[in-house]
C-alpha cells in the first residue's frame, strides 16, 4: 500500500486503505451532518451514504472483505458500548416481558411473511424462508440512535434490548429448523443442544459477569505492568466473549453486550472514552456497509418491485404488532417505542437469504427482495424511532442526563 | 460470520473474526506483559507474539489481508498520536540537523548493504537492492516506545521524527531511481516531480497546517450539528492527509504524523483520549504483523543464515553511524539515542524486496534475508533503546510529565 502510488502509477492496484477510510468514514458523516440539519436522524444518513458511495449509484467502493470486516468490528464495539451504558439489574426486572416481546416478536413477521408469499402463490420452502428472514432483529441501528440521544435508560430501550437477545436465540433456532427441514434432515437433539448451550451461555455471563469481573479487574489491574491494562483487559473479555458467542451459536455482538454489560462498573470513566474513540470510528463503516449492499435492479422487474413495496410494511408491521403487543402492558407510549425499536433487521436476514439461495429453497429474485427489504427499514426506522421518542427528546428530564452520551 | 459456527461447524470456513481478534490482541499484550516483567520492552514481545502465533511456530495466523490492513490501520493511528503528542514548533528548531541525520542515515546503510553483498560475491543489481532495501527508517516501533515511556518530546525525539520524514522522502527517490535503472528506463524529470511535490507537501501541510486547522476546526465545530464533530473533523483530516501523502509519492504514516501535528491544539483533551484509544487497540496489529512475517526457513540454508546474521549488524550499525554522526553536534548521548531509534525497518524493506523479487532483481534467498533483517532488527531496537535512554527513564524529571503519557 505504501508508495502504491508510485509504484503503480497508472491504477489497476486494490484502492489504497487511506483513500477508503476517507471515503466511507467521510461521506457518512457528511450525510449525518447534512441529515441532522434536515432534523432527520444521522443515522439514517449514514445509511444512505453506503447507498450512495456504493455500486448502484456513485460506484466509488463496492462490498468487499474489507468493508465487511470494518462493519462486523464496528457492530461488536457498538453493542459493546450499549452494553456498557446499561444497567444490568434494571434490564433483569424487565426481563418478563422481554422475553414476551422477543417472542412475539418473532412469530408474527414468521407468520406475516409466510402468509403474504402464499398469498402472492409462492412455494412453501420459499414462503418459510421469507418468514424465518424477516424474524431477527438487528439491534445496531436502534441501539446507535438510542445511545446518540441518550436515551438507553428509558424503559422502552431495556425492553428492546433484553428482546433483542431472546430474539436472537429464537431466530438462531429457528433458522435450524427450517434449514434442516429444507434438506430433509432434522435433528431434534442437536437444535436442543443449540438453544441449551446457548440459553446456559448467556445466562450465566448476564447472572455472574459483573460481580466476577468486579473482583477480577481491579485486582489484575494491581497486579498487571503493562500500559492502559485496563483497557486491554476490556478488549480481551469483549473479544472472548464475542467469540464464546460464535462458538455455542448465537450472534458475535451478544457477546460483546454481555462483556461491556459485566465491566460497566469496574472500568474507570478514562477507559469508557478509549472504547469509545473506537465505536465512534467504526460505527460509520457498520451502517455504511448496510447501504453499500443495495442494488438499483430490483427497479427493473414491476412485479418484483410490487412484492418488495408490499414486504417493507408487512416487515415493519408485524415488529411492531408482535413486539408492541408483548410490551402492551407498560403502557401504549412504551408498547409503540418496543414495536419500533424492534423493527430493523439486518445480518441475520443476509445469511438466510445467502443459505436459502446457497441451498436452492429460494429464488435470486427473493434473494434481492429480503435483501431490499432489509436495507429500507433500516433506513426509515431511524425517523420513525425520532417521532416515537419524540416527547422525551422535547424534554429530557434529569433521567437522561445521568447517562454519559455518545 | 454471525452463525458461522451454528451453520457451518465442521470448520473448513475462514477464521471468525472476534476469535482473529483475540488471538492477535491477547497473545500481545500476553508477550507485552511477559517482557515488561522481564524488564524488556512491551513492544518487542508484541513482536514476538507475532512470530509465536504466526505460520513458523504456531501457526494459528497466518498474514491475510485482514492483518495487513490493521497493521496499516495501526502504524496510521501511532503516527497520527505520536504527531498530537509532539510540539512542532520544537521540531521545527532540530530541523537543520533532522535533515542531516535523514540524509546520512540513507547513505550509510545503502553503502553498507551494497558492500556487504559486493564482498559476498553478488551481483550488482542484487547489491544495489539490498542497499536500497537497508535504507528506509520504520518509525513506528521507534514511536511507540518512546511515546509508552514519555520520551516523544526529548531532543533526540524530535530529531528521530524530523530525520524519519526526511528519510522517507530520500527512500522514495532512491528506490524509484533503482527501480527505474533496473528497467532500464530513467526518467530524471519524473523523478524530480515527485521529489519536488512531495517536499512540497510535507512543507506547506508542516508549515501552516497547525495554524490553519487552528482557526478552522473551532468555527467548523460551533456550526456542525453532528455528535462528536472534533473527533469526526480529526478522522477526516487523518485519513485525508494520509492518502494525500501516497498520491504525492510518500508514505501514509507521513500524512498521519502532519495531521497529528496539525491538531495538536485544535482538539480538546477529550478528543485525544477517543483517538487514543483506537491506537491502543491498532497498534498490537501493527506490531504483531511485523513477526507474522517471519519463516525459520531462513535456518535451513547454512549460507544464507551466515549472511543473514551478517545482514542485521551491517543494518544497525550503519544506521547508528550516518544517524548518529549527523547529529553529532548534541552531544554524544543525543547522537547514539537518535542513532539507535533510526535503526528499526519496516514496510519499506518489504516493498522493495517485493518488487526487486516481481523485477526478477533479486533471488528469493535476498528476499527472505531482507524479511529476516527487518524482523530482527524490529525485536532488537526496542531494548537497545530502553539502555540509551536509561538515565532519563531512571529519573524522568518534570520535562516529560508536562506530556501525556501513553
Amino acid at each position: 500500500m505504501i508508495f502504491s502510488a508510485f509504484l503503480a502509477p497508472n491504477g489497476g492496484e486494490p484502492m489504497n486503505l487511506a483513500v477508503m477510510m476517507l471515503i466511507i468514514f467521510g461521506s457518512a458523516k457528511l450525510l449525518a451532518e447534512l441529515f441532522e440539519r434536515m432534523r432527520l436522524p444521522g443515522v439514517a444518513g449514514e445509511i444512505l451514504a453506503g447507498i450512495l458511495i456504493g455500486p448502484s449509484v456513485l460506484g466509488w467502493i463496492s462490498p468487499s472483505e474489507f468493508t465487511t470486516t470494518m462493519a462486523e468490528l464496528g457492530v461488536l464495539f457498538l453493542l459493546f458500548k450499549v452494553g456498557l451504558e446499561v444497567d444490568a439489574s434494571e434490564l433483569v426486572k424487565v426481563g418478563g416481558t422481554a422475553a414476551i416481546v422477543g417472542t412475539l416478536g418473532v412469530i408474527a413477521p414468521f407468520v406475516g411473511g409466510w402468509g403474504l408469499f402464499q398469498l402472492w402463490g409462492k412455494g412453501q420452502t420459499e414462503s418459510i424462508f421469507l418468514g424465518t428472514a424477516l424474524t431477527a432483529t438487528s439491534v445496531g441501528i436502534t441501539a446507535q440512535v438510542l445511545a446518540s440521544k441518550g436515551l438507553l435508560n428509558r424503559t422502552a430501550s431495556r425492553i428492546i434490548l433484553g428482546a433483542a437477545v431472546i430474539d436472537d436465540i429464537l431466530a438462531l433456532l429457528l433458522l435450524g429448523l427450517v434449514t434442516s427441514v429444507a434438506e430433509g434432515r432434522l435433528n431434534w437433539l442437536e437444535l436442543g443442544l443449540t438453544a441449551l448451550s446457548a440459553i446456559l451461555f448467556i445466562a450465566i455471563v448476564a447472572r455472574w459477569g459483573g460481580k466476577t469481573m468486579g473482583k477480577l479487574i481491579p485486582r489484575l489491574q494491581a497486579e498487571l505492568r503493562l500500559g492502559e491494562a485496563h483497557f486491554a483487559l476490556a478488549m480481551i473479555l469483549l473479544f472472548g466473549l464475542a467469540a464464546a458467542s460464535t462458538k455455542v451459536g448465537v450472534a458475535a455482538i451478544i457477546g460483546a453486550f454481555l462483556a461491556g454489560m459485566a465491566l460497566t462498573e469496574a472500568l474507570p470513566p478514562r477507559v469508557h472514552d478509549l472504547a469509545h474513540g473506537v465505536t465512534e470510528l467504526l460505527v460509520p463503516f457498520f451502517l455504511a456497509n448496510i447501504g453499500l449492499h443495495f442494488r438499483v435492479s430490483i427497479f427493473a422487474d414491476r412485479q418484483l418491485l410490487m412484492l418488495a413495496l408490499l414486504v417493507v410494511p408487512v416487515a415493519m408491521l408485524t415488529k411492531v404488532l408482535g413486539c408492541g403487543l408483548g410490551a402492551s402492558r407498560y403502557g401504549r407510549t412504551v408498547a409503540i417505542r418496543v414495536g419500533a425499536g424492534m423493527i430493523p433487521r439486518g445480518e441475520f436476514c443476509m445469511v438466510v437469504a445467502q443459505t436459502g439461495l446457497e441451498m436452492k429453497a429460494i429464488s435470486p429474485e427473493t434473494y434481492s427482495l429480503i435483501v431490499f427489504m432489509a436495507i429500507t427499514v433500516a433506513v426509515l426506522t431511524p425517523p420513525l424511532l425520532k417521532i416515537v421518542f419524540r416527547g422525551v427528546l422535547a424534554n429530557s428530564g434529569p433521567e437522561e442526563e445521568r447517562f454519559r452520551l455518545g
